[in-house]
C-alpha cells in the first residue's frame, strides 16, 4: 500500500534534487517541531518554485534550526498559464486576499498598479510574496505566484507588449458579458499571454477608461449587474478566464 | 442635470413606499450623523429587501435616533436567480467571507450544512445575516441574501426537492470541468432552481461523496487542477454558474 502523502508542505529557497539538503527558516523549524510536533525523520514535502516538489525526512538542528533531505520526487514543477492580474491596491486585508486567491486560482503574476483613484498609499511586495508562498504551500502548487513591483497605470500601458491581451473589467454597462467575450476570444490551442485589469474602489478616471477602451489589445467585459468589490471582481475574472481559456478546461 | 445618486445606502426593516417614514437603528444613526456627518435633509437611499429602493431626506431625532422619509423610488425590487449555496462552515472569517461574496455575486440563499468532516462547531445566523445586509448595502442590491438555519447534510438531502439541480464540487479528479458541465446544462430560457455544494476543508467522507454522485439531480464538477480552499471554491462556482446560467449573461 502506498505511503500516505505528507501533510506538511514547505517553501524553501535552496536548490532541490536527489539527496540535496535544504535549511529551514527559524519560523519553519518552530512551526514544524513546536506546532506540528514533527520529530527527527518526519516526512515533509518541500518546493522552491523551480525544481518541483521533493519529499524527505527532517533533521532538527539545535533549538531553532532544521533541514530537509530530498529523498523522493513529488509533484513535478509546473507553470500556470501566462495570465497576469493587474490590480489597484485596496485595503490591506483585501489586497492580501487578492494575492492569496490569484495564487490559488493559478495566475502567474500579479502587478499592483496605481491609478488616478487608487487610495492605498503603498504596497509591501514582501508581504504579498509571503501570502503567495503560503497559498502555494496550501493549494499543492509547485509554482509561486510572481509579485511585480508597483507601477503607475500610465507607465504600465506605455510599456505594454501588444501581444498580451488585457481583459478590462469595465464598470460601464456597455461592455460584453465576460463569459461571452472570453469564449469568443478562446483559441483552439494555447491561449498565449493574457492579463486581467481590476480597477480601484472609486473606479477608473474617465480618461483612463477611454484610453483603455481605445487600445487594440484590450477586451472590455462586464461581470454581471451588481457592483462587485475589487477583490470579488478579481476572483470572478480569474475564474472565468481559467475555466474558458486556461488550465481548468 | 440629474442629481448625483446618494452615496449612502441603508437597510431598514420597516415598510417603504411614497411618503413612508422609517426609523434608523441607533448604529445607523451614529454612522450617518457622527461618522458620515449627515445633517437634517441629507439624501440617503434605503431598502428593506421587499419594497425596492427609496431615496429621501434624513431627520435627526434626539442624540441617537433618526429616520428617513421616502420621497422618490430608486432601484426597483429585484430577485437574483434561484441559486442556493450549500456550504460546510469553516473558520469564522472565511465563513463571513463566503456570505459576503455569495451576496455580491447574486446568490439567493446560503445554507450552512454540517458534514462528517466539518470542524466549525457552530454558526451564528444573525452574524451571517449582518454580513449579507452589509454586502447588499455595498453592492447596490435591493435583495438581501437569505440565510438558512444550519442543518446536517444527510437531513438536507433526505428532504431535497429533486427539481433543484445540485452542483457538487467534487475533489476527485474524475468529474467534468465546471464550465463544460454547466454550459451543457444551460437551458435556452430561465435556468430554474439550482444549488452549489462546497465541502469542508477535510473534504467529504467517502460515503457522503458516493451518495452525492448517485443522486439524479447532482452534477459533479471540478474547479481546475489546484486544491482550492472552501471559500475560493464557493466564489469560483457561483461565478461560473452566474456567467453561464444566471443573470450575468
Amino acid at each position: 500500500m502506498a505511503e500516505a502523502a505528507p501533510k506538511i508542505r514547505l517553501f524553501v529557497e535552496g536548490a532541490l534534487g536527489p539527496g540535496a539538503q535544504v535549511m529551514l527558516s527559524p519560523d519553519q523549524a518552530h512551526y514544524l517541531f513546536n506546532v506540528m510536533r514533527a520529530t527527527h525523520g518526519t516526512e515533509v514535502a518541500v518546493f522552491n518554485g523551480r525544481d518541483g516538489e521533493w519529499t524527505g525526512p527532517v533533521t532538527r538542528t539545535g533549538r531553532l534550526g532544521g533541514s530537509v533531505t530530498c529523498r523522493a520526487p513529488g509533484r513535478p514543477q509546473r507553470r500556470p498559464p501566462d495570465l497576469w492580474l493587474v490590480f489597484a491596491p485596496i485595503k490591506k486585508a483585501r489586497t492580501d486576499f487578492i494575492v492569496e486567491k490569484a495564487a490559488e486560482l493559478g495566475a502567474a503574476r500579479v502587478l499592483p498598479v496605481f491609478t488616478r483613484h487608487t487610495n492605498a498609499a503603498r504596497v509591501q511586495p514582501d508581504r504579498l510574496r509571503a501570502h503567495a508562498i503560503e497559498a502555494a504551500e496550501q493549494c499543492g502548487e509547485t509554482f509561486v505566484l510572481d509579485i511585480a513591483p508597483p507601477v503607475r497605470l500610465e507607465a504600465l500601458l506605455d510599456a505594454w507588449d501588444p501581444g498580451r491581451r488585457l481583459v478590462f473589467c469595465d464598470e460601464s454597462r456597455a461592455a460584453v458579458p465576460a463569459a461571452a467575450a472570453l469564449a469568443e476570444a478562446a483559441p483552439n490551442s494555447a491561449p498565449g499571454p493574457w492579463a486581467i485589469l481590476i480597477g480601484p474602489e472609486g473606479g477608473f478616471a474617465p480618461e483612463e477608461a477611454a484610453r483603455l477602451r481605445a487600445l487594440p489589445y484590450v477586451l472590455p467585459v462586464t461581470l454581471g449587474p451588481r457592483v462587485l468589490r475589487a477583490d470579488t471582481a478579481a476572483v470572478a475574472a480569474i475564474t472565468l478566464w481559467q475555466a474558458l481559456l486556461g488550465d481548468w478546461r
